[in-house]
């Protein structure tokens, strides 16, 4: 039996933005705090065996340190990092407002003139995004359908490998534990996936909060026969830094 | 703001079954433990404010212990009880095999003629209900769509009616907090309805595990209109009875 935690990263340095591909830093004191919650559960018997993190920062610094903290193997699956927002991702909301307003000021010399209208159409793109993220691609984005299948290829890589070393190196019957640490979007699409549920839903997207530093929970197992795999999720976005 | 944590009960006393509206007891052991962890949390910042449960015993004893225990507003709404699951609810499976059997015996005078056809049909029943829950109505059970839209119509009252106390009565911005004692399938039916997913699909019913003593939380508040209702899922099935 494989138990997969996916922990999310914790909050960034940075003002609020959509973060995507953007490699930003994670916030120092609650990455340290995140770190040390993780080695002390490791000396209880939910210690992970291994773990496997998104490339990006926010997620690797953690992994990293966590890794040589307690000698754990370390893998870095580069298509686990989050969607690519294109020409939003990583601009500050505030930015975004200014950047508007000063092309209008440059174009027109005049920085008064019909700046609300350009504004609101960055605003509004945006917005249609966040309300039907399967129909609208925002300029030079990844597309929500790309994301999702982007996703599941690194999902299935992940388990066909986990299991394969499973069968080589354990003998015992206690759960191999395994430490994924990547992102809010790339949890829901794997929590889609292994639900069956229809990740085009925005309500999916934005009903559902996948805290920072929080931990959802997949088991698998080989119940019945030796080809049918059991993929349950037992826990989605339990709060792991702060008490519930 | 209002932040509703749907506990579901702990095991019941019986042999594996369906269990659906047969008022089953639930484990006196770990009815009491979950009752010790729910009054050491009401000392804390995180404690609830009132307690609302479904009728039958596995959830009312806890509810009403803890409600004694803390001094808390105590509601049982009849409308949260577990599915009914018509003739086959409560029946253990060992039970379903041996009236399978012995009526077939009786008929026959033979207890060995065509048993196992007679047990194929009864298991196969359940098994295409667990297929397409949607699609199969168990013999004297309720439709699956009939349990989604009692357990809706019961969560919007619930809601109505907690705003309404909490616009009569509180003037400070610290959230109520409510807990509610309930099932597993009306856990899955409520986070389906807020989430706006399939309620129909079987993989959300088998692949998404609510553990026993395990907690749903959801926040609800009007962030930009008073009519405007803001429905969010902070966690699913997080554990509270065992350490995760």
């Amino acid at each position: 039996m494989l138990e997969i935690d996916l922990i999310r990263h914790v909050k960034v340095k940075g003002k609020p933005a959509l973060y995507g591909c953007t490699d930003v830093m994670p916030n120092t004191a609650e990455n340290a705090l995140l770190l040390e919650r993780l080695v002390i559960q490791q000396q209880t018997n939910k210690a992970y065996h291994s773990i496997i993190c998104s490339p990006l920062k926010r997620c690797q610094l953690l992994a990293k340190e966590f890794s040589t903290r307690c000698n754990l193997a370390l893998e870095i699956s580069v298509d686990l990092h989050e969607m690519n927002f294109g020409c939003f991702d990583g601009v500050t909301f505030d930015e975004l407002y200014f950047k508007a307003t000063s092309a209008k000021a440059e174009q027109q010399g005049d920085v008064n003139t019909e700046q609300y209208g350009e504004t609101e159409l960055r605003w509004s793109q945006l917005e249609a995004f966040l309300q039907a993220p399967a129909e609208i691609v925002l300029p030079e984005a990844e597309a929500l359908s790309d994301f999702y299948q982007r996703v599941k290829r690194a999902w299935h890589r992940l388990i066909d490998q986990q299991l394969k070393v499973l069968t080589q190196q354990r003998e015992s019957q206690a759960p191999k534990r395994i430490l994924v640490v990547v992102h809010g979007g790339v949890i829901r699409m794997i929590l889609a996936h292994i639900l069956q549920l229809d990740w085009q839903q925005a309500s999916w997207h934005q009903q559902l909060k996948i805290g920072h530093g929080s931990i959802s929970r997949i088991v698998i197992s080989k119940p019945y026969q030796d080809d049918q795999l059991h993929q349950q999720v037992t826990s989605i976005a339990m709060p792991f830094l702060e008490d519930f």
